[in-house]
């Protein structure tokens, strides 16, 4: 059985995501694209074998299409979202759910109406072979329970301009939602402290941020979110266990020595690091679909506890004050 | 269109073979399977939705096998790919292509009398990430050209008994072919030096061995294979270029410090350091069937000048003089 | 002209400065040690070709006493920098200046009112390659300015039993000083948050403890202080800048692939890591009594300062609460 | 008591060593200096507080020099070291000893003459942190006996134009001398490998140098020697053990990211690597010459094996033949 997927949005990440169904992942195929700019949808449609149609909506309705991708801009994925469990299909959606716990909220609540799991969210990192692989060293026969824990995420330059509260709901919300992942735990505070800027900083606007949480369990968790390093796309995580020390970084095989210098190059953004997550996800999601096993990743749920925790971060960013997290009960949905 | 495999040979490397075929490459399937061991073949066949049959030649004449994948032990490879050459039917055959020059010779005029290629040698470093790294930094943009390749090639144990000939056979000829691969030469001399033996190192055998070869541009490579290393498995390819220089060894993401050691870990075996590069060359095998678009990965040339090498390194381990190495014309088939 | 050492206290890093001043240190010698324990400073006496004294003023008054090392423990470090102020006798004093700020204001007064600088305070750190290559990547044509600055400092096993107020006026206090250090820059308010604790920590203590701290000019900065880490002795310290990040970790020259691990060693103490650095300082000192020239590495300004953060530091642990940090003008002596 | 050491040439290195000696060894200082450059002697005399003289017998015979340094010319050495002899003085005598065999044995004749070892050789990486930490690899309680060893050596620019018998002769020589250190053990044959030359070598020379030995136990040794690397100064080697594996490259403390790229600096000459190396070598020296302990480092015979097996390097260079390595029997002064 193929399954046979529509997707809604092929800018950067829709059009990976197209060909990886085409052509990377087993069992898959792409039937109809949608993107608000018609000419791309048809270049990219052509490229897989689809065909583009007018409206997100033709996406979700055509009789070819058995589960839905969406990928279009942030402020889209709650109503699409909302748009796919009205039709009962199954989607993968980009992160994050919606930019604010109001509009996560909306769609977790119809999930739960609905009484069925049919988002999975597109948290990829949960799928990344480095972040698999520091998770495997927490524990007992690792380096223990985590302590702290200490994220750096790097872009070159923000894509879309600089907005502080964009940083958090489109970048550092990676890292909300994987140290969750990280420690099995829910946040019971965070807190956002801004202080010295880059060279590139607008008036205004705060660049890097420096989000610390503590967890219900104790864990402390700090995020340098830096939208703006110009060093190119790193991403970091170092984890001090009870009895030990883990950390990610990238993971290059090949270090060079030249002209006075020795080390490995730094990808432009963020596929060159997680193109095999991303793959990984979407064989992991169409898998799934298939065999009707246990959906894997993130859940509606882990985006709707993302996307308030990033409300809470704006909140404490603007006022400068600690804010407490304090979660709805968990849906048996999610148990 | 889905490509139908059917599998001769399903050991630690054909089961590999079959899950990725079954379940993490496009376009695959697997049908039909056969082992010497028949419970095995059973076993394999239920887990990929595959049937056994009785014989390798009923693999071949199956009618729902679109193309072939050879994984059965060394001493089969030339006549299986022969009878598939017999049987048109398309193949990817593990490595060697046979254990001897005469032996590879004989598939290779075979498939040149066909005049059409159907043989994809499974010479998988070809596929791998790492490689595929440091073959991106020779030339005028990175390190210039190669001009020494040191490479390490180390096993835990030697998965089938110490025997000095298949570790050239059977394991350096990873070696032979993926520096032939790097600098797009041909080797003009091999000559094979024996030393220290390590401590597992039976009476009248050697091991480590350490091959040192010329290819006709000058570049100069040593190979140390060592199979019964006991620290794990480990590949490492240095190459030191005009005007830079590189290395490749296992690429972690995560680093660990724990009870005074920091460090990662090494897997125990080749499926821990190559099963990306297996799933690839297994990808790239499938949509050129699937497009008819040109073979990728190592021809039937490269897997008989590959077997052809190795038996000069076996003539020079056991003379402990250096041979020569002279190749017949390439025959236009592979030009 | 040879310097000749007074040494009091000859535990761990008296008696290594002792074997640094008398045979790895150009232009000092060793003249005279006293120890609480008797026969130890008799015997390390001996092995530097010293006389063993029986009082901490017999040090200070000896006529073959140019300069005196004060490595008592840490409560005794005031009194007797106060008494070789007294006598007129420079002194390298090991950190801290003393245990709390009032203490540390004490000397300090003494100093200024002498008004000549003879107190040298041993924060050797500022003396290790591995921070000065550190420093060294900061500014216009390195990394920018520094914007955030993570610290570990992790000890295998608590040397004196766990007090978390010992572990930052003792441990803490080597980032406290060397971040001043790096950002030419000082602290606006700390804040000592505690969390989850390691598998050996006591009731009623913290460890790890996790000090946030942010500067004048915004350059946030985190210590994470675990001193009963069992991992052994590691100290890295992460730089984010403007335009680019820099990492400090240890040094290691080796790495070593054994039974499925590759790394290296860690050492289990802080002699392994900073021996160089003591020595260095040594020198430092050395050389600048001999010279006349100005003092090296860290002043009493600078162990005040560095006791007086410690002293909030604690306060904020006590508390819960953010404590601001107040300095008094400096005195035109350390400008 | 200190040792007044008299310095015959102060290029480059000779100046580092009047520094060291001056100020960063204890228990030595430089007295009387000489060059063929008669400004610069006095230069380095002045920094020092030392005298320059008009030749180097001034140097040996002067009162005042107990040791003496030879830091002249290659060609110069074994003449000033017979020199030294004659006068009873003793000596640290930069590698090599002399840049061919015959040279060597007669300053050995005459030291084993003499009846007592007044001459240590300046083959400084014996003394070098990182060669130190992988001899201390080596052994049953670390990787097991070394089965093969890999070297590589490489400089920005030759520095005094590019001449391949200067390759071995002036720095191959360091690979030469601590592969015999590090194994205990001296050399069977050589064979050296020419091959496809870098952009920089002119017609007639080879560069990189490829150098196969083989050792008495049998270790397989390789050196590669690329005076014109342009990438700057980096050395590396690597064992294989019995039971594990080591490589030592240069010791980075800092990891740097900046755009595209995470790594660190490589120095453009040798004292940015063996600075440390260097004066640890003074200080054992001196320390040896003051407490007439054990002369550590290398000895003349070890500079004098060097010189025969660097000459028949030059042997096989030029005919294309492996040579074999007899050793006169060694004088039971250096037993």
């Amino acid at each position: 059985m193929t399954i046979r997927v529509g997707i809604i949005g092929v800018g950067n990440i829709g059009t990976s995501h197209a060909r990886d169904l085409s052509s990377r992942v087993a069992g898959s195929s792409v039937s109809v694209v949608y993107d608000f700019d018609q000419a791309r949808a048809v270049q990219v449609a052509e490229a897989v074998g689809a065909r583009a149609v007018a409206s997100y909506a033709d996406v979700i309705d055509a009789a070819d299409v058995d589960a839905v991708l969406i990928a279009s801009p942030d402020q889209f994925h709650a109503e699409q979202a909302l748009a796919c469990l009205a039709a009962g299909k199954p989607m993968l959606c980009e992160k994050p759910l919606a930019p604010s716990e109001d509009e996560a909220r909306r769609v977790l609540d119809a999930e739960v109406a609905l009484g069925r799991q049919l988002i999975m969210m597109g948290f990829m990192r949960r799928f990344d072979p480095g972040y698999l692989e520091l998770k495997g060293q927490l524990g007992p026969e690792g380096i223990g329970d985590p302590l702290t824990i200490r994220n750096s995420h790097r872009n070159e330059i923000a894509p879309y301009g600089l907005d502080s509260a964009l940083s958090i709901t489109n970048s550092a919300i990676h890292e909300i939602d994987i140290n969750r992942w990280l420690t099995d735990d829910e946040y019971a505070w965070v807190e956002v402290i801004t202080g010295r800027n880059g060279p590139l900083t607008p008036e205004g606007q705060h660049d890097p941020l420096f989000l610390l949480l503590k967890t219900a369990a104790g864990t402390i968790i700090d995020i340098e979110m830096y939208v703006q390093s110009q060093l190119g796309y790193e991403v970091t995580c170092a984890v001090t266990g009870g009895t030990g020390a883990a950390e990610m970084a990238d993971g290059a095989y090949v270090t060079t020595s030249r002209r006075l210098h020795r080390g490995h190059g730094l990808p432009e953004q963020w596929l060159g690091r997680f193109q095999e997550a991303y793959r990984l996800q979407l064989q992991g999601w169409i898998t799934h679909l298939e065999t009707g096993g246990p959906m894997p990743g993130a859940s509606t749920w882990d985006g709707y506890v993302d996307a308030l925790v990033a409300t809470r971060a704006i909140e404490s960013m603007r006022s400068g004050q600690r804010v407490d997290i304090v979660l709805p009960p968990k849906p048996s949905l999610y148990a």
